[in-house]
């Protein structure tokens, strides 16, 4: 076991502060990673806040770690000492289900362990995230990560990198196609990222003019307000995908109306209210609603690997752990330009 | 210009009653078809009774038209005088919009042309549908049909069959694919027979009891109650596709959870109010939901051609004329098994 500084949610309410953890002692297949960054996720102020009504305190948040491996298990082939690593938003999985053999360990059967505010398979010990000096994982679970990145822009790669790149690639997005983008934020600047990488011709959906310029910097082709009518209308029937990063509440029937014959609408988003469609705008123009959940592991290397080498990474803001909750403070304002990430040297 | 004896709703509330309408006079490509039997659909009900807020009155309804060609004109290269003959839902279409050109008219940009209550192309001339003697339509949306099958039971395949076929052959549902029927009605039972033929592993979905043994008669392996909180819970992440034909209101969520990763959720029937559906219940297992609309003319020949091969047709009760209003009373209540069709010669 070995002692680890973190930062904590002690409650649903309070401030983040300091906290020690243990980790436990290195097994065959572990993997001990020193923790260099890690991303601060939408999703982790809604479960250090209690929104999805299943947090766990006291909480160690954080599933966008990068590192370097400090000691591996007698029986780790993929690591040694001194390899950059990530964790992601998994742990662990039931390794046996049909869904973990396919390598969709998100979608695991027997019920996949989240890297932190999660139960390991024992049922009883606690996962602890990324705000953190260390963790050991098993080395199935650790990403490698290359050197050539700017390993700080590499973080948010392990969640809003996967989470964008994963549907992308399961629709087959590439050269010719129209894709919308809904929402500029972590995931929104990754879809855009990814998809104009692939070749689609990308357009970023927003209700904010002050949005244009910097869609165009990350590679959009087209700017649409979605403010302006004549706009909405110019883009009926327009679009073969839209990736609907937004978890705020909007009305989904907007953007259906701008898919194409066969479109398909994929919501990476979960805004609190339920989505109301009415049937007759599914099956006019024989279009779909889809969901996606971050993507499995052996995806998650190949979305890593193909970054390196396309020098993709996410456009970040490097904070000091004790800005913690002025940082959540700022994302609830949208206020980031697009992911926050924790220098775990400030720890 | 021809004098055609037929049926026809004055309003949204009065009983049908006789009408006589006029047929335009044979056009070089066009082909007379003495109606033998037309079809009863539940779109017939919604667009007498105006529920769709777009009716045009004197209505007379019917898009499941199969009769005898008395006449072609002089261009007419498909159809003899002799021939038997079909006409779904559609008479025309632009004809030069990508979706035509693909075969995909119920999707056209121009703006299609429904067989009844619509506007011909020319923007005033209102169409008139198989509730009548006879009907005069272009050949291209014209479809053979084959001596072999019991014409009266051929009628509906050119709505309630196309209706479903066309789905289930653009999924590709196949051997080795679960899927669910919601709803045994004048669509579900055609998707039922659809499905069993393709080779899938077909379930009936029904809340009541009563429809099990004829869910197996007409080809379901398994049968589900979904009054049954146990069956449910069974069926969870079980289906590759649910195939909803239901219109009456209900809880989408109940079957999304019984798709496994990947399915797709395909609506063929629209309820009067939205579905509510959170994000969550796709983004889990990567689910869609989607819909789709009747079928192009090609394809409608496609299901027509293999109807006639494997000896699919649709279970009917025939009707006269004349007792159109009493069996529109009977479908509200469901009882139909499975599709009325109107014998013309009674009018």
């Amino acid at each position: 076991m070995s002692h680890t500084k973190a930062y904590a949610a002690y409650d649903a309410t309070s401030p983040l502060r300091d906290f020690e953890l243990q980790r436990r002692e290195l097994g065959p297949k572990d993997v001990q990673i020193e923790i260099l960054y890690c991303g601060v996720c939408h999703s982790d102020i809604h479960q250090v806040r209690n929104e999805w009504g299943n947090s766990i305190y006291p909480m160690v948040p954080g599933h966008e770690i990068v590192g370097r491996v400090t000691g591996v298990g007698s029986d780790v082939t993929k690591f040694k000492e001194g390899d950059l690593a990530g964790v992601g938003c998994l742990v662990d999985s039931c390794r046996e289900c049909p869904k973990c053999k396919e390598g969709l360990e998100q979608y695991c059967e027997g019920g996949s362990v989240g890297t932190y505010n999660a139960l390991e398979r024992d049922g009883k010990t606690v996962t602890y995230g990324g705000y953190s000096k260390q963790i050991v994982t098993t080395e199935d679970f650790v990403l490698k990560v290359s050197e050539k990145l700017d390993l700080q822009a590499v973080a948010p790669l392990l969640c809003a990198g996967i989470t964008t790149y994963s549907p992308l690639r399961h629709w087959g997005i590439t050269k010719g196609h129209k894709v919308g983008v809904l929402g500029l934020g972590g995931l929104g600047h990754m879809a855009v990222k990814f998809a104009v990488s692939f070749g689609a011709e990308v357009t970023m959906l927003s209700h904010s003019p002050s949005k244009e310029t910097d869609a165009r910097r990350l590679g959009a082709h087209r700017f649409a307000l979605t403010s302006n009518e004549e706009t909405i209308k110019s883009l009926a029937n327009h679009f073969d995908f839209i990736i609907d990063t937004v978890s705020a509440p909007h009305d989904y029937n907007v953007y259906l109306g701008m898919l194409n014959t066969n479109g398909v609408m994929i919501c990476v988003g979960a805004p609190p209210a339920p989505a109301q469609i009415p049937a007759f705008n599914l099956i006019f123009q024989r279009r779909s609603i889809a969901g996606s959940l971050i993507g499995g592991i052996p995806e998650t290397q190949e979305m890593l690997d193909y970054c390196a080498e396309h020098n993709i990474v996410s456009d970040v803001e490097v904070i000091a752990m004790k800005d913690i909750n002025e940082a959540y403070e700022r994302m609830m304002k949208g206020d980031v330009k697009y992911r926050f990430v924790i220098d775990l040297a400030t720890l």
